[in-house]
């Protein structure tokens, strides 16, 4: 099911439990192409966690990145309040961080929650969306 | 959740029923910008189905469509061999097809499954997937 | 210069002459992600050739396809009525077809324009657009 | 032609020179879905500009950035290396900043050059590309 509830897993802190549902979701990546494998995992307001993966195209710019796979699989299930978004990939020297597509998505659901990036061994970086898309780009809604 | 069994839900015929389900998916649609929601829902092959809709940005090409979204949700959750897609609009004097995007898309997972374009009526044609992407575009995948 | 005109350069026909364009284009191509080129070449009605080549991004799905790029610099240079592209690659065994997301850009600007889809051999395959893309989607435009 | 060398045209500062053209090149702009035009000035460290403006699709996601456009087609001929790009709008009350999707493209050429973010009374902001994408997704070129 895609719709996890945080609270039946937690044991130390959230930020932990986040990023080992992404580390499980990394597991569903279609990278055929890339060999290069990124999970994510989505936690909504109220508590629900969405997950995601890289799911690629034989033409590269039709794939897409596991924020993103998150954050539309949530909003197709009616979810558009996030809290958090936990990142990793299996990369050990550096935190994966968002590519710059994933920030503007993220953005156009708030400013201010939560950006996990993490490394295999759960170390992450924290930031919040804006921080990491300072001077945003948005666009006032048309009636 | 976002899996639901088709046949629990299976009444005159699939086709129906799976369009029925894409247009509830609609209802979900996140399209501030263009006001035209459009809705999907994907039959896995073991008769599993993921919904869809489409899921726009204030930058517009960071937008995702319906198809896609449910192609994702569906390879996110593990699933990756489809019998069928539903896609249906508002539009009532033409049927709702996916785009060119949506169908590269498609494709990566199979060339003769099926694609249910739709009115918000009901009426559908039916189509493959290469019958709308003839001359496909693959890439064989690197070992 | 973007701008070269075809009959400048022309020898037996158009045809073999823009496929050569397409090729000398492939040389400029930034791929370094999947090392594999694609040239394109995009002849106006008014005699014009605009060329392109695949631009890739560390984040894949943020790159472009050739054709694409010849598209939007024929656009943005005021030209939108086109006779035909070519495309091109280093793939021997099979004509290079453009990708969905590439059809729909095509589609954009007419339906019965020309698409050339070559061999390094020069040999290639010729279609519409539409062809490419039948039952194609499209929006009316909003006044 | 795209081509144009800035020095030919300097005034008081390059980076009026540069929002000028950009602003020039908005007039280019094929937007009839959204009505927002957007244009581009893109300077490459040898002094020639090329120019973007957004191109737009009816499938929304298939539309491009006037930024990338620019990007694009310096690449396209030949040209990487970037010393500053302008981006222009109509918006008279805000700077107009590069969406998430092209400050990843514009970090594909390199980190520390200029982003002039105008508006239409020339007036601008002036950053770096990283200042715009801080911690930075970048990927280490497969040999
Ligand atoms: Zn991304
Ligand atoms: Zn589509
Ligand atoms: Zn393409
Ligand atoms: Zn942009």
């Amino acid at each position: 099911h895609t719709e996890t509830s945080l609270s039946d897993k937690m044991t130390d802190s959230w930020e932990l439990d986040l990023i080992k549902l992404s580390q499980e979701a990394m597991g569903k990546a279609y990278c055929p192409y890339s060999k290069f494998p990124v999970g994510a995992a989505l936690l909504t307001t109220d508590g629900k966690v969405f997950t995601g993966c890289n799911v690629e195209n034989a033409c590269s710019n039709l794939g897409l990145c596991a924020e993103r796979v998150a954050v539309n699989k949530a909003v197709s299930e009616g979810y558009r309040n996030f809290k958090a978004i936990a990142v990793c990939s299996e990369v050990v020297d550096t935190y994966i961080t968002p590519c710059g597509g994933c920030r503007q998505v993220l953005l156009e659901f708030g400013q201010t929650w939560i950006v996990l990036m993490s490394k295999p061994d759960l170390s992450y970086e924290k930031r919040t969306v804006v921080d990491l898309i300072p001077m945003p780009f948005v666009l006032k809604i048309r009636d």
